[in-house]
Parts: structure tokens; C-alpha cells; sequence
């Protein structure tokens, strides 16, 4: 059953175009519109049919909406509310997918005219894939989706969002835009990083030496060019919007690993196993929390089959 | 059919359990004996019928075996030979599976009587589970297997640890000691050190901030919880033992990490975007290597079900 008249989302891509997908799988809107800078991508959605009408004018995308979805780079979503905010009616709801909320808050809300509220959220989802074709309904199906709502919010406008979220699948979560912004630079800003990092490395190699580095990944290096795979505009927004959070905890992790890499040098196989062993008693955490699942590491418990299946072999070789 | 007459495996971990269940489904054996200083594992061992016989005199276990197979960390290979070497009797072959090779040669070949050939090997492959009850004889199957003959090795030597490991379904591949170490340190030592770290970082936090990164885990933090699991006194013994090729790797590693670093601070946006492109050319390689699979991003191709099962959401969220 419809519960928005008219939804539009700027930017069709993994994200925008699941989130797409799911609006008409469950029929949630009387019409979807697909705003995107991108002419290519308008006619590939309209190709696609995961939206009744698409344009690259994105004020022209707004007009008439209850429910508009920033699903661009955060970096663009200032830019976007400016070029949007004179044409969003008065009632609706504009909400976001953001990775760093603080700093989106701050872009957009100098956009908003008078009557429309601002309720930002993060679904904590994706692959490494990319635009309209890459999005799939099923993304969001037992993840986290992290609503921040502002002080002043109306009820209503929140529910709104969260009515999406829930038809989404996704367990829904509030927190204030600071610690998410804290939380997520450790749980996800800060693992890119290093793994974007480990890659480059490795890409920096001479060249015989880069090929047998790609023909064992599955030893460990291979989990890493997965997480590094991830959109490089998105990633790029990321680092600088949500700096301070990423700054402080690169700070501790590099000091956590300048102690190993002393501990390396002088032998002090001590330190070493005492710090390895700590380390488990987190994952058992993550474990617990049904974050993760034995038989099936690398998925979280919502996405393991239900038939009993015989352990595989993971990616933690030596 | 068998193919050896007596096997001996020292350590009754994964590996070394793994492969006994091989050697038992294959019946590669006449008579396979563990040898094991717990005498816990001893019992587990002989409980889950996994060997002919266990004993907690390594000496006594060897004796009599043409193929003896160290499964020990690799800091304890020295002085498994040491006690084992004048057991192990005239054309016996002796191997390993550690995850350095440089320091066990150098380590074992000492205490080697003269008529018993090392052909050192790595089976890449694990889980972070450890233990006798750990193990399945599928771990290995699909999964590289590096051996690293010396240069003195005589074929028949060597013809009769390859044939373990084409019987363990492992793909083989022939390389010098000391190549390997590096390969290694790059695609595994340093990823792992790196996960610890990172893990260890977040260990270390405020217990309100910890529950929030282990709730929100699934957006990357997670897939470093898993390869942060594994053996502590395993990898305690391969970093103080690849201590060259680690700190060499680390050094470069840390070098690009402070120049993210930078880029972030200083807001450098387009520094930023150009690595995280070229990281994503890796990714593709490595798929291409068929190392990885796009529908199961975090298994090698070998292990993906044949039926077609709908993409999952990974990992890589941000």
C-alpha cells in the first residue's frame, strides 16, 4: 500500500536504485521520480523500470514530493539542497543515505525552506559494486539502518523515514549525528582506509612480484581489494567530511601499531601473543551479537541459508 | 590406495588434523600415528579416530615412519627436530606446513640425520578455529599448496609430498624459500598484523563506544574481527620469524598510510579519489585470477555452490 504520494531519489546508484527497487517491489509510492545529474544514468533507470519518471533537472525532480532521498556522495549533498531547496514543497520530508551525518547536517540544512524537515539516516549496507544496475532489493534486509534525527524534529517526519527503512527490512536504530559519525570512523571510515592503503601498497610492487601477490590473495590480502574495490568518489567524500573522527582514531591505530611493529623488531614474541589473544575475545563479541556467523564468517547471521552446510574453508590461512 | 606405510603428524591442530582426515578418507596409510605433546589432544585425537595411535613421546611417534609431517608453529620446529632427529630413520621424508619457510629450514635441518630429505611446503589455507575438532579434510581442497624443495632435494623426495597434497585437492605450485617469505609477508603476514592491530585499537576503547562498534561491526570492522581470531601463538611465531620481509612490507605500508593520513587533514580530496581508483584495478585481478568470486565476494572460486543464489550484500558497506 502507498504510504508516500510522490518519492523522489536524487542519485541513482547502488544505493538509490535498491532503495528504488524496494519502493516499487512493495508499491510504497503513487510515483517514483529519479533525479540525476547524469543523462546516461536517467535513461538506464528508465531502461531498468525502477522509476516512473527521470530527469536531470533536480529541482524539477522535487516538485510536488512528500519523500526526496539524497542518495549522492555526502560531499554533494550541500550542492544538491541548494540547487533542490527552492523547489521542495512545503510538508515534505528530505532525508539522506550519508556516511557522516554531522557534516551533511551542516551542508544542508542552510538549503531548507521554511515547513520542509531535514531527517537524516545511514543504512549500513553495500558491495563493492556500482550504479543503477548494481542495486538490488534485497540490500538492506537485516542490516542496520541508523536514523539521527535533529533536536527539533516532528514525530511524523520521523516516522516517515522510518517507515521506509522498516519496509527495507533493515533493524532500525536512533543515535545522535556525533557518535554516529564517532562509531561508524571506527567500525567502517577507518577499516576502508587501511585496507585501501594495504592494497595500494601492494599495487606499488614491481611487477613479478604483484602477480604472485594477486595469485595467493586468498591468504589474507584478498579480503582487503574487496572492502578497497568500493566506489572511490563515495570513499574520497567520506575521509574528508567525517576527518576529525578518522583523524583521532588513526592516531591510536597508528601508535597500536608502531608497539607491534617494535615488538616485530627486538623478537618480543610476548607482546605479540598477548596482544593476538585479546583481539579474540572481540570477535566472540561480534559473534554474539549475531553480527557474524560461524559457519559462514563473511556473512552476517540474516544472509546465512537455513539447510546445515559443511564449514568452508575462510580467508585466515597463513 | 596407500601410499605411504607409515605416516607420523607432529601437532594435532587444524592443519595437522585436517590432514590426518585426509590421509584416514583417503587410506593414503597404512598406519597413520599422531604425535602430540598434550596428552589431551593425545585422547581427543584418539577419541574422534583420527589416528592409528597418539603419543606424547615425539621420538617414539617417528620411528618407523616414511613420511613425517611437522604441524607445529613454526617457532617450535626447531626443537621438534632436535628431539625427533635421531628417531626418524634412513630415507624417511620429512615436511612441514608453516607459513614461513626461510627460519624453519634453518631451524630444522640441523638435527637431520644423514638418508632424511626436508621438503618444506605451506598448505595456504585455515580458519580462525584451532584445535583436533577444528579440522575437516576439505580445508585444503582448491587451495594453493607451496613447496619449497632445497636445492639438493632428490625428486622421489619431493614426488611424495606433492602426492599429499594432490590427494588434500590443493593446487601446487614450485618456489624458492625466500620468494615465499616475501609473497607471504605481503599477501598474509601483513594483513594479519594489520587486522590485530585494528581490532586491538578498538579493544582499547571506552566499554560504551566498544558495544556500538561490535553492534555495528557488519560495516567492515567485521571481516577484520575474523582474521583478528586466529591462533595467537601461530602467528606470534610467524612474525618474530619473517621478521625481514614483515618490517620491510611495514615500512612501506606506513609510508602510504601517512600520506592518506595527510590528504585527509589537509582535505585533499583529489589525492584521495586517484588512490582509491587505482586500488579498484587490484580488485579486478584479483577476480580475474579467479581468487574470488563476484557473487560470494569473500569465497575463491572453488568453494561457490553451482546453483545460482542471489547476490548478497557484503562487506562493504560504508
Amino acid at each position: 500500500m502507498a504510504i508516500y504520494k510522490q518519492v523522489t531519489i536524487i542519485g541513482f546508484g547502488l544505493i538509490g536504485s535498491s532503495i528504488a527497487r524496494i519502493i516499487k517491489r512493495d508499491q510504497l509510492a503513487d510515483k517514483l521520480i529519479c533525479g540525476d545529474v547524469s543523462d546516461v544514468v536517467c535513461a538506464k533507470v528508465m531502461e531498468l523500470g525502477i522509476a516512473d519518471d527521470a530527469t536531470t533537472d533536480l529541482a524539477q525532480a522535487v516538485r510536488g514530493s512528500d519523500l526526496v532521498i539524497l542518495a549522492v556522495p555526502v560531499g554533494a549533498c550541500g550542492e544538491v539542497a541548494r540547487v533542490i531547496g527552492p523547489a521542495l514543497m512545503s510538508g515534505c520530508v528530505l532525508t539522506d543515505v550519508g556516511s557522516v551525518k554531522q557534516s551533511v547536517i551542516a551542508a544542508v540544512l542552510p538549503h531548507l525552506p521554511q515547513g520542509v524537515q531535514f531527517v537524516p539516516a545511514h543504512p549500513i549496507a553495500g558491495t563493492e559494486h556500482s550504479g543503477p544496475e548494481a542495486g538490488f532489493p534485497e540490500l538492506f534486509q537485516g542490516r542496520w539502518a541508523i536514523i539521527t534525527p535533529l533536536p527539533d524534529a516532528p514525530l511524523n517526519a520521523i516516522e516517515k523515514v522510518t517507515q521506509l527503512w522498516e519496509a527495507a527490512g533493515s533493524n532500525i536504530e536512533f543515535m545522535e549525528p556525533r557518535r554516529h559519525d564517532l562509531v561508524l570512523g571506527i567500525t567502517s571510515h577507518l577499516p576502508h582506509l587501511i585496507a585501501y592503503t594495504i592494497v595500494g601498497t601492494a599495487s606499488d610492487l614491481e611487477d613479478h612480484l604483484k602477480a604472485d601477490v594477486i595469485k595467493f590473495s586468498a591468504s589474507g590480502f584478498r579480503d582487503f581489494t574487496r572492502i578497497a574495490a568500493s566506489d572511490p568518489i563515495m570513499w574520497r567524500d567520506i575521509f574528508v567530511n567525517n576527518q576529525d573522527a578518522v583523524l583521532e582514531i588513526l592516531q591510536r591505530f597508528t601508535e597500536d601499531l608502531t608497539g607491534l611493529q617494535r615488538a616485530i623488531r627486538y623478537g618480543d614474541g610476548q607482546a605479540l601473543q598477548d596482544m593476538f589473544a585479546r583481539t579474540r575475545a572481540i570477535r566472540r563479541q561480534v559473534i554474539e551479537a549475531k553480527q557474524a556467523d560461524y559457519r559462514y564468517p563473511n556473512k552476517p547471521a540474516a544472509d546465512v541459508p537455513q539447510p546445515e552446510a559443511p564449514r568452508k574453508a575462510s580467508g585466515s590461512a597463513s
